[in-house]
């Protein structure tokens, strides 16, 4: 990146651009938090064993401390031009755990932007306060583009991706795969299905990269035709040898599933498209019901990224079943942040090594 | 709460939904903190005097040390849907007292209710986070269905109404007596005049709730006859045998007072309500003018839950009277606040025992 | 202050508000910070020595953590009534870089003043609860009335001013005044050129005011005829014997120069001046361009006080020439802004004695 043209870095394939992403490390260990596609066996199996000793350490009075004393020295900002509040609470509670001072931008449509500044110079300016940012920004490529600024930059500081345009949602990817081991053991050899959104749910396009990492994994997408998942998810898969299929009955494939991810209907983006305003949103046949509970294996999991409107029947909320994994995939998430943080960090060692 | 549907539980009596505050507690040892009449006197009186002990560990470097260390490791949400800078501030100073670690969302309409989540589903997402959720919303049943869901959850955290709709307000009528008690000593026998908006202002109410925990309490409601007090309050205080009266003649009830409780006009209601905007703003009968004071007790105090804007003469705020309390309440607020926090995460003791 | 009416004290020349920003000290030791103004060389002198060490101090991850015990029991509120990402950042992060609980309200427009409360009411109650108030806001003289409000309250904290008005940003003047001075060494007998719209832009103002510290410094003034600087600032030039010029043509004084201080036009405000829109903003003659850095002094700098737009050849962002400050420029901004509030807190005998 350091000598690299914006232009012409953003042109390139997303595996050209990965070795931009460290910085005198090895590929493998990332500086930069940008994409799906940029972790591998051996650092997930690391950071999920890091995410939970985190989790268990943070048990203890003494070992909160313990995390608290880890970045004291240090300042996050997040800087969230999209709305989110839970992705945003998710990752100050990742980083105040880690004892970071934290600072966050809400809104940025009523600063320095408004006058008319560069989406460069805005992160070169906060990148001068702090030592890590965290992004969501509704356009595409403008966390490459922050992560590229950095790597001109005399002061270097991370860029982490917390949600960029309909593309890309890399925490949200990790926490999704680590809540799958963590509720069927081992996700070699296992059969996913996604349902819902799949055409602009970001999030099942970030998993489905990601499983690539695992053998032998079947992924069956369920959705309304209108809304069927990406051709060029399909290519990937197809070029990992990744067997999927597509269908638009979700009752017929519950019995085979070993983990569920249902997804909302992003009626957000409706007007947008020219489409009737929450089309699609009430169909029946993408709503998991109580009653599929009954046909899932044993060991098995029912996920959502939230929020969640009515794709699952609300009275599983209330329901005593440890297959429904959703809230607790939602506090997952706090710990693979932390995790991945104490990893950029380079405070693995430290951490795993720590006595009770 | 634990097993009751939310239907039938909004449906009780507040007396019958009081038990459903505690886990494994006494009734009179709070989890959730909703309504002003979970508090009997011997809390008060326990709280008050934890408050005052907070107060002045205060005031020595070590002993701010000492309150920062105790909840070190916990984390507090301020979800404030509904504007309020000042109740905001108050509980935002006294969790960052107690050492805690603060996140707030001030804004869920950009957020995921956007999205058509459930004030359910957002409160038992946001409580994987943290350890306590401080809610001001404006719909009068909201944070009673938040510690409804709570107390359905597997992590269960206390929730605090800072604030619901135009019912109540339990910890502003905290500090309201606690401000009267420092002032004037000793609450049992005293005349408490209410002043303004009494139909539209809810710290009227919660204090009026409060007062009948006080043996021999007179109260004297003063407004306009646009603006009285509620029938329910009176049918509460009939019940409790609390004598009362209504006028609209501030200046005739001045002598009487103990405890002046000023309230400005609410007049933001007032085209809900087919009103003309700002009716009654600036009704001379119903300011409190510098005057007052020669007629008043040596011993006793004029309170303003403030924001005020003319209800008590300005040049007041630059007076030298130990009577005019109304900001020292303010402050009070954060204490009792802390105090209450402290109380709910059982930490009495270790307060009340602290050596200087 | 504490006698003055406002009324009174508003009508003051700024020379007489002088020594009301002072409480108990010399007029030289600061407790409100709201002029450039009122800082002296001395003051100057001493509180960039301050700013140098506790920059060195941060660089040890032992310092990071003396320096964050040093205000550990004090609260700093940041009160952004007008919206400024970078100058709270910067601010929000020097309070935490010395151990600062803080608080941000960002937007007054929602809250209490929405009520109808007086700006002087709503610092009275927000002083309640911290010990410091860094305010922007949009009224000149906000800050000052803040400022008086507190020299009339038992509760008294000082205010700084973070931008008010047009007219005022005095802790942008100090760390303008403190950049080119780590950039050339020496302010006395520099000749520091100001460019762009100097009739709007209030950073040159203060930095105009400020430079009168200094021995034999000449101002060239750079800009369109319709932006020139306005004439109290030549008034106050003549009355302190400060040489100045004025010319449209930027490429003619380049060489010259020691510092020039670029400034962006201020079209935000045009519609209110009835201009047409962005009257100005892309005048080639106004622009710094990668060219002029040959004509230059070696030992020189450019500066900018962001957010920058095209007012500098943005390749420049990313050429390595030492004379390039604006980014480091803005990082000083933060060491100034703990320097001063160390100053004001009395921290500065115990950070200068400190041993590494």
């Amino acid at each position: 990146m350091k000598k690299l043209p914006w232009e012409e870095f953003a042109e390139l394939p997303i595996s050209d651009k990965l070795p931009f992403l460290s910085i005198d490390r090895t590929v493998n260990e990332p500086f930069h938090v940008l994409f799906a596609q940029q972790f591998d066996r051996p650092f997930l199996d690391s950071l999920f064993a890091l995410a939970d000793r985190i989790r268990k350490i943070h048990k203890t009075s003494d070992g909160v401390i313990f995390l608290r004393s880890l970045l004291a020295d240090r300042q996050a900002l997040n800087l969230f031009v999209q709305p989110s509040t839970r992705t945003f609470l998710s990752f100050l509670c990742a980083e105040q755990n880690l004892g970071m001072m934290t600072a966050d931008i809400r809104d940025v449509s009523t600063s320095s932007q408004a006058k008319g500044e560069s989406l460069q110079n805005t992160i070169r300016t906060f990148s001068s306060y702090v030592d890590l940012i965290v992004m969501r920004h509704p356009d595409k490529g403008a966390c490459e583009l922050a992560a590229w600024e950095m790597n001109m930059a005399d002061r270097r500081i991370p860029i982490f991706n917390g949600g960029s345009g309909r593309d890309q949602h890399p925490t949200q990817a990790l926490l999704d795969v680590y809540t799958i081991r963590k509720s069927v053991d081992e996700i070699d050899g296992k059969t996913i299905v996604m349902v819902g959104d799949l055409a602009r749910g970001r999030t099942v396009r970030s998993l489905s990269y990601l499983l690539k990492n695992y053998r032998d994994v079947s992924i069956i997408y369920v959705s309304p035709e209108r809304f069927r998942i990406g051709e060029d998810i399909k290519e990937f898969l197809d070029h990992h040898n990744m067997p999927f299929r597509e269908t638009d009955d979700l009752e017929s494939v519950v019995g085979e599933a070993d983990a569920i991810y249902m997804t909302r209907i992003q009626w957000e983006w409706d007007s947008a498209e020219g489409l009737a305003e929450r089309h699609g949103e009430s169909d029946p046949r993408f709503v998991f019901r109580t009653e599929f509970l009954d046909k899932m294996k044993p060991k098995s999991c029912v996920m959502h990224p939230l929020p969640k409107i009515n794709e699952i029947d609300p009275e599983l909320d209330y329901l005593d079943d440890p297959r429904l994994v959703y809230w607790r995939q939602e506090r997952n998430g706090m710990w693979i942040r932390a995790g991945l943080i104490a990893r950029v960090f380079g405070l693995s060692d430290v951490i795993m090594s720590y006595k009770e």
